[in-house]
């Protein structure tokens, strides 16, 4: 075994290495992205630098010490920024943030009938890395919605990376992480950006989890660095499913099934309802709609190939497809939603009311809008303060309280054939004079 | 799009099609674990029967019909055990029960400033499948923290698998999954069970989460039916940290150090104490306790590489060493250990006073076992309630409300340039007659 003195010299590296050593092998690893993290441990800034002026393509090559995006440039981009389009951005955050505060649970302490104190604390991460997507991807609505639960959460320091192709800063994802309190921003994408992180280089210090959408690299990165930190799952394509009544508008129904086709090719809209002739009213809407859509082309694609309509004989047979369909996104457009809201089991978020459209969600609702997609609310929740705090449980006990339980553990201890733990309750009880 | 009629023939089969529809493309799997789950998705039962042959050598043949284990068998097995360990197993479950009742977290339902209705609501997973080892590894301590959890948080459904090496069933396994109300056990283990409990089979019905330790077949298993359903974290060798001042019986540190020695030649066992002469006293137990342990080999091998003695100088030291360990136990004993407590971040239980050895928890203390290893407490959690409840939240809206926070959704969507997100606010803002 080591013995580590803290006032000899050595210390601090050995305890170090103690921190870092791995106690566990290998395991197969996708090449190309293992290769990217692989250089960022071994060549730091170097190596960020690098694969930024290969992927990147800025106009000058990137120095270690342009990495940060300064002060001075956030001030910049967030001055080019229409006011009303700041005051919107400022909406939603204060929004997000009321929910999110609500959101934050208690500690639990209490002693128990056998004398024992048992309880269970909330502790914030100390450090979290937030992915955002460069280019068109880059969207500030989801910057909002990544960091303001880690500052809520009470994280210390929140680190961003964005990649800026071309060199292009995005002034409204600079003017939302500034907003969010996010803490330092770097220009940096890609499986780099996510090695960076989790394993810091000389500028930047490693986080304990990763969060943030990301292509396929970025996807991939996340995976293998899981475990050494933490990260949020990987997200499908989007979806919605409405459950509609004849009363509604059918042009608000459809307009509603378009919102989340214009995300994607692979989104998914699904609208249930109990009355086929107002199904052919929202598909005929569907179809006028989309022609005056600037995204209609990808719209189109989604409706066409996984767009549906369900037609239901009652409602309750409404309430167990969608419980089947555990969708990311529900809508119930209903006179009366209360049975509908009960019976419903799985669904990622749920919008109630004629006046309510999935997009208030998506910006200013104050629920997160990162949600389960593919089916996954069965088992998975959205976003939220949860995924930037961790629960440390505690048992205090004295001499009575073991006297108590610990001849149970001596007993079971003894059954797995686990005799150490048996003697450590063993000579507790000894040193009270009890027997095990 | 597809249209669907609930009325129409062909509906049930269409709709599950509708959910069974893959919307993503492949990614590069781990090829023997992959062909056992692609075997038990084409040919059901009989590719379990099949494996389980190959793999568990019963003496006879197995048939689909017993892939269960009858009540009757479970009856025999219990009838089997002693009373006092009866008992002891149920001091257990019934404190873990009450451990976990107490952690249930509740619902949240809001007005807010601007008039809209704000929520978020707990509900339970359908299904959940639990995944026990077969042989040595089978205890059972690990089946009540596994399940009564989700029992607890309303799960309606428990299905365990543990393979039967030869055929032989582990008695205190089953008392215990009966004691924790585990549904249905099955005699299997390895990918195929982990394959039966994803996809389900004739016999087996899928679940939407599988929690348990298992072997690098089950764990690789795991990884690639995640996503399709829920997995609990890969747990590592477990670790073990005791902060002790020189008042404690050497003797006492000693044992419980070892008692984490034994799991396993990867287990860490690390003490921090600000007196040299007394770490010196520790380590000369340890070294004649071992001698005295059935599983001196192993507890020697852990404690011999991995084992630590750490000697701060002042006791804040002490708490931050804690810190960067991030420990999966952390044992406080202390004559006041309210500074270490309010100190100390990251860990994944804590033991606190002389006479809560760490054993005490695994077994009849309340909180769970099972707990984040290898530094993951300074982002994970130790399995709860909160692995078998998932969260929605909710946001309900009506035309005065949506007139206060739509504009603001309407500007946020069309500088992202998500039109038809723009559009379903203001269709709404423009039947109330107000503008975006």
């Amino acid at each position: 075994m080591k013995q580590l003195h803290s006032a000899e010299p050595g210390f601090a590296d050995a305890f170090d290495a103690l921190v870092r050593e791995v106690r566990d092998g290998g395991s197969p690893i996708d090449a190309p992205v293992r290769a990217i993290l692989a250089d960022v441990r071994a060549r730091g800034d170097a190596a960020l630098c690098d694969y930024t002026d290969r992927f990147d393509r800025h106009p000058q090559p990137l120095a270690p010490e342009a990495l940060r995006i300064s002060a001075d440039e956030i001030d910049d981009a967030t001055g080019s920024i229409e006011p009303s389009l700041l005051d919107a951005l400022s909406v939603a955050a204060r929004r997000i943030e009321r929910f999110h505060r609500a959101q934050m649970p208690a500690d639990l302490r209490f002693d128990d009938e056998d004398g024992l104190t048992l309880g269970m604390r909330w502790t914030a991460l100390d450090a979290v890395g937030l992915y955002v997507p460069g280019g068109k991807a880059a969207y500030p609505s989801s910057v909002l919605m990544n960091a303001i639960p880690a500052r809520v959460a009470g994280v210390g320091r929140i680190a961003m990376c964005v990649p800026c192709p071309g060199g292009q800063l995005a002034p409204l994802v600079l003017a939302a992480a500034r907003l969010a309190g996010v803490s330092e921003i770097y220009r940096i994408g890609g499986a780099q950006a996510v090695a960076a992180l989790a394993y810091g280089t000389e500028t930047i210090t490693p986080v304990d989890r990763i969060v943030g959408p990301g292509n396929a690299f970025v996807a991939e990165a996340k995976r293998q660095v899981f475990g050494h930190v933490g990260i949020d799952s990987i997200a499908g394509p989007s979806e919605v499913v409405i459950v509609a009544d004849a009363l509604n508008d059918p042009d608000h129904v459809a307009i509603d099934l378009l919102a989340q086709a214009e995300h994607d090719e692979l989104a998914q809209s699904i609208l249930i309802t109990d009355d086929a002739a107002f199904a052919a009213r929202v598909a005929e809407s569907v179809e006028r709609l989309l022609q005056t859509l600037p995204r209609e082309t990808i719209a189109r694609a989604s409706w066409s190939r996984y767009g549906a309509v369900l037609v239901v004989e009652r409602w309750t047979q409404a309430w167990e497809l969608v419980n089947r369909l555990a969708p990311e996104h529900l809508q119930l457009m209903l006179a009366d939603d209360a049975e509908a809201f009960a019976a419903i089991r799985h669904a990622g978020a749920i919008f109630r009311g004629r006046f309510c459209p999935e997009a208030i969600g998506d910006y200013v609702g104050g629920p997160n809008h990162v949600l389960p997609t593919s089916r996954t609310a069965r088992f998975a929740s959205g976003l939220s303060v949860f995924d930037f705090i961790k629960r440390t449980t505690w048992i205090e006990a004295g001499a009575e309280a073991i006297g108590r339980v610990g001849p149970a553990a001596v007993t079971l201890a003894e059954a797995e054939g686990l005799q150490a733990h048996a003697a450590s309750v063993a000579m507790r009880l000894a040193a009270t004079g009890r027997k095990a």
